[in-house]
């Protein structure tokens, strides 16, 4: 018995060395297994440091960051809007819907999704000289993968041509596109200060065109307001296209033959159908609305400009630019206003592009575009019970990149308050509690206000209780105001 | 024998037993210790690509980077000036020395030291949003760091004073300062265009001073040139005090007294003296020269208004602010410009500041003035054998961070070529197989030229050769040109 039990024993316990052995090499789940085959050494504290403010609860409404207020020894929760307490669970019952900014929380959840393969390690060396190797002010890498994502999204012409000296100029990264806007109505204008070059929009437009412009009370341009109202023959026109719209999200093209600025925030899949690639001289993108990275502060122009020939030699390919002139007037724009852009943000930029082009781009489109969908249906919904509101109404379009047709799902509903008396239409829309923008903002008509459908889902969730009581009160005969 | 075998058998099985489980959960070295007593999830694979990539050689004359060009699956290396092969081991033997621009690579070893502190972790959501849960576009932790950085420098009064709302309004960040030079500009400017501000610097300045007024062709404002050449009796001047100088590195003050924008992106201890706290109505600072990072692309304004009654309310506290329209103007202007600076941006600047300000900041100053203080005593020696070229005197000063009456070490050597013939200095160093900045790049004559000496310790030594090569010749009554 006594040599069985020592057999049965030393049986066990060399099963129990195999365990351990299991165990120690492969792990006992995912997480050990990385942690354990891994060595770090010097990023392990910054990254405990991540995981453990990732790790604070604000019950789903609402964030810890590395950078809040400091409170027990680490940050605070803060909330969305609406919610409040340590760990943002008190909801405010009377709390009104803010959907006035066009902050694009809405795709938070792909990124947190996706958590491995977005965070990205700054070290303290990382990148200290104002240029790169091969650039002084722009990565050469994350230029690569924007011109790849164009021909994945199909929605601009960026790859094969304009090719100098090996290197491909006519991109320029600013610090959001906000900042694109103005470099690039200085490069378009007139030299001549006698007669200053006019910069037109089409109403409505995002107010920053006119704020912008008119901001430098420059003497080479000047902002002339809507495209419908210039009559004149003067020629020496700047014209702003947004396309799509901020609001209202219809693709649009010039109407005076001027110079064009195309403003292309929003002309991604989830937004709008992608007829075909745009190919414009001057186009402005936006990471912001692409990929919800607003705070990042990063935009991009792609200067389109005909090549009038080019022809390849070995590796290097070459092209003689014509009206290079703008582009050179972008990039020195940028460069004595701010030396470029940050490095630490182009790093974070490549590295969440990357990811966004994971399998063609198909999951992270087809998540945003589900989003910006699934809110548009629920929306409609709700305004479609309604005579005294309405909203903009979608045309279907195929679209190149989901190759189907499908409706537009705008960043933004641009409601139209129906009743003649309604002629403030974020004054009845606040009576109802719901914060908007008046048209006036986007030099439109009061009787026109514009509500924020990219926010959190806390965010659209309000918006849809307080639409649905609005409208549900018009129903019941009740006045709101 | 067989139940003795058994038996050790058995014993030696309950031994590897033990071992492996004092193994699996002490570790058997540092960094398996560090790596498996912790449970990183997401964060784990970014910082070891991160460590990957800092640990590719470059023999120390280059650097990898995680945005670097890929060659066999990893970035390659980025030779320093005059270096190259994958590795950068390789010298080229009649390399010019590069000491042209101003990149503050002399505080890169300080960074690697202290790696595990300065790393950060950016998740893929990290505040997307364009705003900060209490301010739109700043983090108020990195305002209060800032605040501190300056009360232990003690070269700037930023503190208990302009708090308004108990938020000090007295800060605005801006893309490097270079922004902020256009911004400070616009905001103090006159609103009547028919009689536009002057905006004046003294020779020799920063070119961008010049550069960037005239870019945007305003009718606010218009360069007209050196202050000493400034004798009308006009007073809206605006004057960029640029202290200490660049190129010259002397403490100086306004001499029009007019408005004024102090530049004091040199204004910290391992630069120049502090004789103490600056108190001026509007100050630039900036990352770039204070810690080295240049790439980061961090400036900030501290509007320092003077409060003409302030009173305390409960932990609230309140001012009266006189003039703070210049301050909303600088803040706007950042707001149309670019709504603000990159979140990512500011996370960095939060981490490396509070390393900088690690035991009262005398760890970094000290490193930082030693390096530069080290440096100015070879080229001092240098010179000390020269002729033919002089450089700027320097003056002791008392200094208040280090307590001691201290030369200053300047960031830049600004050299006179003494022979008449030598008229365009920056030619007669090319000569010499050296590249340094012109004079009139500063708005002097080009009998001067600057010398960069904050670059990489590759990029002084070769420097120092040059010149040491240069002066040599000159003691054997050598003509170079």
């Amino acid at each position: 018995m006594k040599k069985y039990c020592y057999g049965i024993c030393f049986l066990i316990s060399v099963a129990i060395n195999i365990l351990f052995s299991i165990h120690l090499y492969v792990g006992d789940g995912p997480n050990q297994e990385i942690s354990c085959r891994s060595s770090l050494t010097w990023s392990e504290k910054a990254a405990a440091e991540a995981e453990a403010v990732a790790a604070i609860s604000c019950s789903g409404h609402g964030r810890a960051f590395l950078d809040g207020s400091i409170s027990d020894g680490q940050p605070v929760c803060e909330c969305y809007g609406c919610y409040s307490g340590t760990d943002c669970s008190e909801l405010s019952p009377g709390c009104a819907a803010d959907a006035n900014s066009g902050d694009p929380i809405y795709l938070e959840p792909f990124w947190m999704q996706n958590a491995a393969d977005t965070a990205v390690v700054i070290s303290g060396w990382h990148r200290m000289s104002y240029e790169y190797a091969d650039d002084p002010m722009m990565s050469p890498e994350l230029d690569k993968y924007i011109r790849k994502l164009h021909s994945v999204a199909g929605n601009a012409i960026t790859q094969d041509r304009y090719i100098v000296f090996g290197r491909a100029p006519a991109m320029v990264f600013g610090v959001g596109s906000s900042q694109l806007l103005s470099a690039a109505v200085y490069a378009l204008s007139s030299q001549n200060s006698s007669s200053p070059s006019n910069v037109l929009a089409s109403t409505p437009f995002y107010h920053l065109y006119k704020d912008q412009t008119r901001l430098f009370n420059s003497k080479n341009f000047v902002y002339r307001g809507d495209t419908n109202s210039w009559q004149t023959n003067n020629t020496d026109v700047i014209e702003f296209v947004t396309s799509p719209t901020n609001p209202g999200g219809e693709l649009k093209k010039s109407v005076t033959g001027g110079k064009t600025i195309h403003d292309h925030a929003y002309f991604w899949p989830q937004f709008t159908p992608i007829p075909g690639p745009s190919d414009h001289d001057l186009m402005i993108f936006s990471l912001s609305k692409l990929t919800g990275h607003a705070g990042t502060r990063f935009g991009y122009v792609v200067y389109a400009v005909l090549a009038s020939s080019f022809f390849q030699l070995s590796s290097v390919r070459w092209a003689i630019i014509k009206d290079k002139d703008v582009y050179d007037k972008v990039l020195n724009y940028i460069y004595l206003a701010n030396a470029g852009i940050s490095k630490d943000t182009q790093l974070r930029v490549l590295k969440v592009l990357k990811v966004a082009m994971k399998a063609d781009g198909k999951p992270f489109f087809e998540f945003a575009y589900n989003q910006m969908s699934d809110r548009w249906n629920r929306l409609t919904s709700v305004f479609s019970k309604s005579t005294r509101f309405s909203i903009q109404r979608r045309h279907p379009l195929h679209c190149n990149f989901f190759h189907q047709t499908r409706q537009p799902s705008p960043a933004y509903a641009w409601v139209r308050c129906e009743r003649q008396e309604d002629n403030d239409c974020a004054a009845v829309l606040k009576a109802g509690k719901i914060i908007g923008q008046s048209g006036s903002t986007f030099s439109a008509k009061d009787r026109y206000a514009r509500l924020s459908l990219i926010k959190s889902q806390d965010d659209f969730e309000l918006l849809m209780q307080r639409l649905t009581e609005l409208v549900s009160l018009e129903n019941h005969n009740i006045e709101m105001i």
